[in-house]
């Protein structure tokens, strides 16, 4: 028996915005798993120039976190689910926040890196419900 | 009892090449189902210049497909992996080629798609494989 | 006596993620009257060639839109500015969701050029009350 | 009575190649004056990540900056101009410079930020000229 | 006897802005030979999707034509070698424009190809010429 | 007599995946070159802000290497090339790992840049017999 790569249940899916369709807010998880990573491996160093690579690899994914919750926000989510789930803009506004200066971007906290990837989930279990609706 | 957004067994996991160590397929799959997608769009429409959008963002996720996977070729498969699945090579030249100029970028069949789709599907069994091991 | 390039009373400004605290909507508002430039041109044109051209670069264009604008609504905007301003987040929204698939994107409609213009400009007009207070 | 977010006399305006025809000076000014405000910062701090993230997006703008003057060499300005102004060539390449790594992307030197700027006003004058004209 | 991939006498050579020091007008010349192929492409199709690909990746590639000049004209050529080749300016704007909206981004013309790639060759020769000193 | 720029027995080439079918190893080892000398110039000085620019361009560089030889191996070599030359999959699986985390991003070793172009330059003698072919 082997792990599913891809769960039969949830569409594995993206976001051109053709658009095509296809979201998915594990898009912006991977991208602040992988910041949290590089937090973890900047710590775990001491050689300055690897220390530096880190700095600058994790201002590139909290950037690529922000996009794609920006793109759920404005090209997956509609006037009715604003309107269901009024918490919706306060959300996405705190995470992209937190992959920002004042968060992932200006910070080695591996605290921080958790509470974005909490502000992740919270999207994510409203975006699945959409989709079930 | 809801769907659940990110499954519990594996890690969904990216591609920083500090490295942060964190991969996962479901990145070229993603791409690869909105290429999908930019077909089935394409093909219910008879405006014509969103069929030319939907020809160069297809172009464009077939581009992010290929990146993705040669990502995984050269940052995550090490010459043990190789040696233990010696179709690896053959198998990422083919999916990219598949998401290439021969494959879902110069054609608009649904067919390459989903030849595409097989063949991450493959690679990403041999990859939940190596993470099991 | 010439035409000042730069307003005396306002610095013309930016948004890296620094953040260096400098923004501005003027770089939303560029890319927005060069979206609506891509559309007149592209009515005043029977080159198809140039038509296909002229819904790229507008596509591109209304992406940046939405960029320029995301930076607003995440990295400029504090807590206390959406408390005192509750229309921002509908605001932010329905200006990027103009700029998208459903808006600029994918109309070549000069109306909906000049929607998007407003709804930038009613951004603009709360930024710049901001920078005053 | 507010500030106004755009000048009245001045068509706020960009730099897309179909061409749409809207250039303006304003985009690499913005940026020049992200680059000084990165001086600023850097300049401000004794946390070395902090400093490095300052030189890297010091850099990224500095990019920006030469980008745009190069669209206003090549794509706004025509031979005519070149006739009337012959020092256009001379300050374009020099501004460019001073963008560089012999200018601001080497240094953080305030000084030299200042020197950008005031070249690209020395531009931007010019270019006000010629559209009046 | 194998035909030489890189040529003995010269250092190939590149463009970044540390500056590393290595430049070489091939960069450009190898994207124009490609504006000009994608061209030919264009001709001897009557597919249209395809001709749009075509018509997309020449415009891509023409401003990465103009790029790279743009490198070359502003990092590499110094005040001393401006003053010995008085017509660099020009060649250099006039090259950048010949890769721009009035030149191969705004035609299919192989003419227009052949005179981009002959305005690069010159700039190469005066390039060659400044590496011998 | 001067340095020929362009060598005549080589058509200078690229790799637009439309595909114009110009494709050229020079610029892997273009970017390849541009690597070793910023490590060069990394031990040259002992600026600590110059060190982390150099530091920044090599890893960009060193992906500019990466992706451009991926083009080859998916782009430009077919079947019929893989079963010529069994080495292939290896020869670009390694070169592309040189040129990553465990290469030339994440060592300042000048010997890891010459084993770098060394297995280039081992790419390029196979690409050129091929295109005598």
């Amino acid at each position: 028996m082997r792990i599913r790569p891809f769960p039969a249940v949830t569409a594995v899916s993206a976001h051109c915005d053709l658009p095509c369709g296809v979201y998915d807010p594990a898009q912006a998880r991977i991208e602040a798993q992988s910041v949290k990573a590089c937090m973890e491996k900047y710590h775990g160093s001491t050689d300055h120039d690897f220390q530096s690579r880190a700095v600058a690899i994790k201002e590139e994914r909290s950037d690529l976190v922000k996009h794609h919750l920006w793109v759920l926000w404005t090209d997956y989510f509609k006037a009715a689910h604003f309107e269901k789930y009024p918490q919706l803009n306060t959300l996405f506004n705190e995470a992209t926040k937190l992959a920002g200066a004042g968060g992932t971007k200006g910070s080695t906290d591996l605290a921080v890196a958790d509470q974005l990837l909490a502000k992740i989930d919270e999207i994510a279990e409203i975006f699945w419900e959409t989709k079930k609706a």
